[in-house]
């Protein structure tokens, strides 16, 4: 692994890592049900509410990455023949739909144009047109760059009495994500991204309502590894209880990743975020490159850039990597070819990233 | 987190790290689909392989702890209605009939007594009485100290036609594993037991038969997660597609525990634990200590000791780790209170470790 060095992640995910979180990595491993783990597997889940602005108590990592939160969501709350409802416009919401498929779900999807954000007044129609178990978004589709109005949907999802389950695995400490206040009863993230951590977690919440919707299945989580009510047992009360051996060393790197953002502030965060991303779209317009996703609902953190007409996507790329040790994504899906995707997430979302990436990009263009 | 020191884990795992693993976690950071990863993947895979004894392609490590290797292995094998045998005496054998359960598996569990082992004569009869689909056995139970014969298991699960599936979580690096010997199908491990790496990752191995069986399933893996079908996109072939984001730094940690394991060699790593567990068993002796389980069939690296009468079995513990810091595991289920646990796993499976404990426990009683 010598050939590993250090490179400036500014692809969709994961994003660099502070030396805080590194050394975090490295302290002592302990065991899973010692006494001083269990006090900072309270302290996290104390940050990780401050983060989701939530008072839910059910708020813990998932150990496994962003997709085992979703899978987290879903699974607990689905039982065979549950009408879901995935307002989709781009990879995570096309996975979403595939998971709850899975599941054994009757799913209906509202498809918008991927780049375009989900219309809220369709949607609306979505929602209403029959009674949903549970309605999911996602809040920035990673694929697209695109942030959609989790906000605005919140109350049409409310007032018809589904689940609202959203994924803020990009968004969170990048955007405001405001659990209580969109009242969303199933959320899950990421560490990878605006956390700054390695990947390797999934943090979730679950409102008193989807808790009380798992506690009333009429049969068990058909995935043992995941099943909340089992978790539970093991992240909550004054007694714990074995479920699995927790990520230890990970759970580590994910308090100090909360910590350092909470030390920061969020609002600072987003606000860094926000002026990363402007610096990033001007230099990029000094070099004749545009982006691909309106400004009204451009992400911060997730920036999709039109590969010019005549440029080998890849090669950049490619030579981006190897030459300047500089990491940027491609597009996916119908989007491959189109589109580079360029990550402003947690530590790496300053302007002096913004500069090395635009000084590669204008020596290779 | 100050209050993490150094701590002796002598309990069910995890174990001691080694410093070159503590310190490949803190690699930098790089994409999943960086090529430089993809060469530590393909490393990882061979390496497992060569701990394994397999020679099976399908050879990764799972993206969550140990259990999510065992719900890995079922879930990708089970469709509902399927018929599943679980050689149960413990813990593991326990959740493993639960987890089949759960993806509508008709499951049948010979129990045999906790502390003993599966009797190969009692489930050569209940192989034989009628056609499962998978059978199903734990190599070193955790929960009891006993080693399962699954070398003597394996031709009645073959003959049967039956697909043999085998937790080898405490087992793999501490004792012989020898999947392509016992044309094992499914078999999985976890990282923080003889491979001396924090929790995180789950290795499996599927055999190039249970492959065929999830290639001709009528439905898809209710599972997106761990669905190998779509993992193998990820870890296999020339050209890698994006599945989850993979926990890159704790692939580093396992990265580096192989290559540890590899250097020592898996004979030397093996009589190492046998003679640390001899060194224990007689220093304990010394102390008026004894083994719970009889020496034909104890593990070396989880050594169930029974508790003295009119002793405070929490209490011992407790103080081993406030005045010593040392842990030990506690007994579980109907060994509540009556066993103490004593791992020897990987790096802490060292002489000078059995003296610091015996040390500890002989001012302590």
């Amino acid at each position: 692994m010598n050939a590993i060095k250090d490179t400036l992640l500014m692809g969709p995910g994961p994003s660099n890592v502070r030396d805080s979180v590194a050394n975090a990595l490295t302290l002592p491993t302990i065991g899973h049900l010692d006494p001083r783990f269990i006090v900072i597997m309270d302290e996290v889940k104390a940050m990780l509410r401050s983060v989701f602005r939530t008072t839910n108590d059910l708020t813990i990592p998932i150990s496994g990455t962003g997709s085992a939160g979703m899978e987290a969501c879903f699974v607990n709350l689905i039982e065979p023949g549950d009408s879901v409802l995935v307002l989709e416009n781009g990879v995570f919401g096309v996975r979403m739909a595939d998971v709850a498929e899975r599941l054994g779900a009757q799913v209906d999807v509202e498809e918008f144009e991927w780049g375009t954000p989900v219309v809220v007044d369709r949607a609306a129609k979505a929602i209403a047109s029959k009674p949903y178990k549970i309605v999911a978004v996602v809040h920035a589709e990673t694929s697209t760059g695109v942030r959609n109005s989790v906000e605005e949907l919140a109350p049409l999802v409310v007032e018809s009495g589904a689940l609202y389950l959203v994924d803020a695995v990009t968004s969170l400490g990048g955007l405001p994500v405001d659990v209580d206040g969109w009242q969303a009863d199933a959320v899950y993230s990421g560490t990878q991204k605006c956390l700054s951590c390695p990947p390797g977690l999934a943090p979730v919440t679950f409102s008193d309502r989807a808790r009380e919707v798992l506690a009333a299945r009429s049969r068990k989580v058909p995935n043992w590894y995941l099943d909340l009510s089992l978790l539970t047992s093991y992240w909550e009360g004054a007694k714990r209880s074995y479920h699995h051996t927790a990520p230890i060393n990970m759970i580590y790197g994910l308090h100090q990743a909360l910590s350092d953002l909470l030390d920061e502030g969020l609002q600072v965060s987003h606000d860094r975020h926000q002026e990363a991303h402007e610096y990033l779209v001007d230099q990029l317009k000094n070099l004749g490159l545009e982006l691909f996703v309106d400004p009204a609902y451009r992400l911060p953190m997730l920036n999709a850039v039109t590969v010019p007409g005549g440029v080998d996507e890849a090669e950049i790329r490619q030579r981006l990597l190897s030459d300047h040790a500089i990491e940027i994504g491609a597009g996916l899906g119908p989007l491959a070819g189109k589109i580079w995707r360029i990550g402003l997430m947690g530590h790496t979302a300053r302007r002096e990233n913004v500069d090395r990436l635009v000084t590669a990009l204008g020596a290779l263009l």
